[in-house]
């Protein structure tokens, strides 16, 4: 299989992108990477390798640039090039560390959607305090959502949880302010009718409150939402981190303190470190398009790597495409 | 002025609903309460004084009740009698710990809407990392919101930080899930342009991820949204100081280093503990509604006589319905 990765996409691009990719080839022999971006830079760090390829072009999509004018424009950008090679089927799925809000246009326009689903989602997998983690989609690709949408993204989850993931039967919820089956707003009452009816392991409501527990193995909510949640464990998280730090460095005796269980703190760290989770999958498209952390080390990039591969072998598309028509 | 309380809301009542009581009108010499519930219990802790009277029932709102029918339906609850008191203006404001749904009902049904208020707002105070905490508004009361009604609770928020809170030109900020101005759903961004008009120190929109630094004094949300950042913010904290604790645990150096910051921790814990800050006020009724959070001991029973107070004595409700119709 062959994967076309956006050489010159995020905070630490080229570098960590062409060490992740080096790392991927090594470890995975049936896979072929082409690289789109600055072949001068990229030559900087590769080293060469039968089944690593470079598509050499100079033109970039910022982290600034406005996402839908910029994959007009700039139509010869590394991400652009990356995407038109997988619409093209010169390649299987694509990677990029890049602006998420760009990658989703070229991810829609370029790649286009699978006939059937209405609105691509994009689907992290997030941490939970057992260590297993789940997905939750959609955390932005739509901010306005229907009803009709949610219960696609409940497919493309529950059919990604099993294949990628290896989870049988696995657990759908919906995102909502109570576990109560009537709770909610418009959306997620009429949400929550369409889910009942699927053939789903439909767990019914789940609330904000517990989804570091891990209540289900696909979490559901509109990208408004998501985006809103995702967020608010970031920002809290990191609140807490800082005022732990503060209380750690108050006095000699709570240094003392934080000498000791400092490798402790810094794996829980770790753990609320949404970084270390690799790449955030779209959902809906003919072909695996995945978005790395913008601030991707080589470790997350491999990951993205990793994930793309398992979704090519898996077929995931395909099967989200049967399941939605199942469904209908 | 007279404040009508439950006596029989929440979890720990009577009990430190009437402890609390005692201690606000020993502090308080303008206040009288009248206390609603059974008189035979409430005198278990109650000492005999002369600003304190009782009206005896026997009836009680349960927090597993429907709300709406509840309050419908059990026309002698404390809760409905202490409404009907602050209707009929034998009481000024009140006060429960009981169940949220049923106090919203009792408020918008019996106590009344302001003229001009088209939903009433559930508001609490939530802390921010600096200690001067922020108001945020509506966390619940409605869960499907117009933007008409963002901007409505942005102008009660505003007059309740300026008057209760003491903030001069109070700082009002979106909850949206980008800091530009064109960002977010249909919802925000119609909301942005009605506030954007509005006689307000309008701050423009804010993210979850930073609520907790306090980038405005006023955060106005759908309830649905802030209902789902509420729960989200307490799982986050809840989850990352059950880790804490087993971190601390794990290991005789982990458990040493415990006890050195034991009472530090238990610090930070308060600060992100909401029932430390007393209750959330009921904006758009015709007179305070405030709510105790369920859990309410002694101190936050006392924290919610003394907002209660401030709204009547800065006469929140009528600058609300006046800064209301002059935004019109």
């Amino acid at each position: 299989m062959k994967i076309a990765i956006d050489a010159m996409g995020g905070d630490h691009a080229p570098k960590e992108i062409i060490l992740g990719t080096m790392k991927a080839v090594e470890l995975y022999k049936d896979i072929e990477i082409v690289l789109y971006g600055d072949e001068k830079r990229i030559r900087e760090y590769l080293v060469e390798h039968e089944r690593i390829s470079i598509v050499h072009t100079e033109e970039v999509i910022l982290g600034t640039d406005e996402p839908v004018r910029a994959v007009r424009r700039k139509k010869q950008a590394s991400m652009v090039l990356m995407a038109q090679a997988v619409a093209n089927g010169e390649a299987d799925g694509c990677i990029s560390a890049g602006n998420t809000g760009a990658l989703m246009t070229a991810g829609l326009f370029i790649v286009g959607r699978i006939d059937g689903i209405d609105r691509p989602a994009l689907a992290p997998t997030l941490p939970t305090l057992d260590g297993k983690g789940f997905l939750m989609l959609d955390l932005g690709a739509n901010v306005d959502a229907k009803p009709e949408h949610l219960a696609q993204y409940a497919i493309m989850g529950s059919v990604y949880a099993e294949k990628v993931r290896g989870i049988q039967n696995p657990k759908v919820g919906l995102l909502n302010i109570g576990t109560e089956d009537k709770k909610g707003n418009e959306l997620t009452k009429h949400a929550f009718q369409h889910m009942e009816k699927m053939n789903l392991n439909f767990v019914g409501n789940v609330e904000s409150r517990s989804i570091l527990e891990g209540p289900a193995d696909v979490i559901v909510t509109d990208g408004f939402t998501g985006n809103m949640v995702l967020k608010t464990i970031e920002g809290t998280a990191s609140s807490i981190f800082s005022l732990l730090k503060t209380t750690f460095t108050s006095s000699l005796k709570s240094k003392l303190a934080a000498g000791l269980v400092k490798n402790d703190l810094k794996d829980l760290k770790n753990m609320m470190d949404y970084t270390e989770y690799g790449g955030a999958a779209l959902f809906g498209l003919k072909a695996p398009v995945v978005k790395a952390h913008g601030s991707s080390n080589s470790n997350a990039l491999f990951n993205a790597v990793r994930q793309t591969r398992e979704m090519i072998k898996h077929d995931v598309a395909q099967t989200i495409k049967e399941a939605v028509n199942q469904n209908k």
